[in-house]
């Protein structure tokens, strides 16, 4: 919340999307999350999920408005797919879209959708967990070449995310001590909000604690985890 | 929320989506919407919108949960398209889908899809209005021929309705006045909600107020509104 509009630049707006079975629960808003009725909403109330994206909105060239804030979500595979980018992308538009396309006008959601539209044309259901980590790969690095493309995406089970200029991530797991917040004075005491058997990790464009080893996704390569677990 | 589970049968989930320019707000809930933190919340939130649609569900054979909970929504020429339908449809499944798959197992995001799927099959842009309005009719009564098909349909410019064993509307204008809600001893004095200029169309399974004229939609037809008038 803070971080929307109070402790740094990304006040055009914010989004989460929380995955419950094949369901999904989005909440947007064009309003810096700092001063956001929906984001103190969620605040206090106690969604669980197995994966959570979330997206904070500095707009480049796109105006701010609702359908442009990310994260964008398409249908799939009968699943549910959502994407959130950080970075700005030029010349993107010029890749020709087949199946999705955009709603709003960002280059975000244009290269999602040439993504979604590369995955349908190769594979009417999901390949094997390897192949498509590998071609998710291959084509976010494309989009990386339009600029720069830090990546999250999902289909609910797995967790994908392209590292281009600034991507870090970290797990938790028993034994959960506490954590200090780079934003705010807060120390989080992760083994009263976990159980033994919880794996926790988070992905983000920079540390969030102060206290934790964060690890840096190499550049131009794409990772993938399940259940909180890194699976390649 | 009180029709979810406690003044109705309706209690296994309910959903809402309001429409802002081509984006749209979209909430969902398996449980009853009158226990319902999200309805508390939306209830306080002063949300304008030219279009919104909102379901409360009572469950046919699918579970209740989180997917299975309308409205549901595609992304079609570039705009994003809201369902909900009430009414039980037999043997819906058994037409085939090209495009759109379902992300639930109810039978309505089944025909939802199928009506997408022709659409999208015979046009690449939006045709005129009238010629989209002939063609929802049509396929509409082909899913009503599976079952009883009330229905609500909106890309956020138009709100498409098919009327089959129970759907009313009015329209309020200047001079507005008092109403009486139906579930509750409760009156809404909307010359007190509203400027002279607004025109306001309910649509429902059943009339709302006690006191207003409701207007049956003819069986097996469809209607359509902008702006909230009637124009088709």
């Amino acid at each position: 919340m803070r971080r929307g509009g109070e402790r740094g630049p990304h006040r055009d707006g914010w989004g989460i999307a929380f995955y419950d079975g094949k369901g999904c629960r989005a909440f947007h808003d064009p309003q810096p999350s700092a001063r956001s009725e929906i984001a103190r909403f969620i605040r206090g109330y106690a969604i669980k999920s197995r994966v959570v994206i979330c997206h904070i909105r500095r707009a480049g060239r796109s105006r701010v408005a609702l359908e442009n804030t990310h994260p964008f979500a398409r249908e799939l595979w009968g699943r549910n797919w959502n994407f959130a980018h950080n970075g700005e992308l030029k010349g993107i538009k010029k890749l020709p879209l087949a199946y999705y396309r955009p709603i709003g006008s960002t280059d975000s959601e244009h290269a999602f959708c040439w993504m979604m539209d590369r995955l349908r044309e190769r594979w009417e259901k999901p390949p094997p967990s390897r192949t498509l980590i590998s071609r998710l790969g291959d084509l976010s690095r494309t989009v990386a070449g339009h600029g720069t493309f830090n990546m999250l995406l999902s289909d609910g089970r797995y967790l994908y995310c392209f590292g281009d200029t600034a991507l870090v991530w970290l797990t938790r797991r028993a034994p959960f001590g506490p954590a200090t917040l780079i934003d705010k004075d807060l120390t989080v005491d992760f083994s009263k909000e976990t159980t033994p058997n919880d794996v926790v990790t988070v992905v983000a464009t920079g540390p969030l604690t102060r206290d934790e080893r964060w690890t840096a996704v190499a550049k131009k390569s794409l990772i993938a985890f399940r259940d909180g677990t890194l699976i390649g």
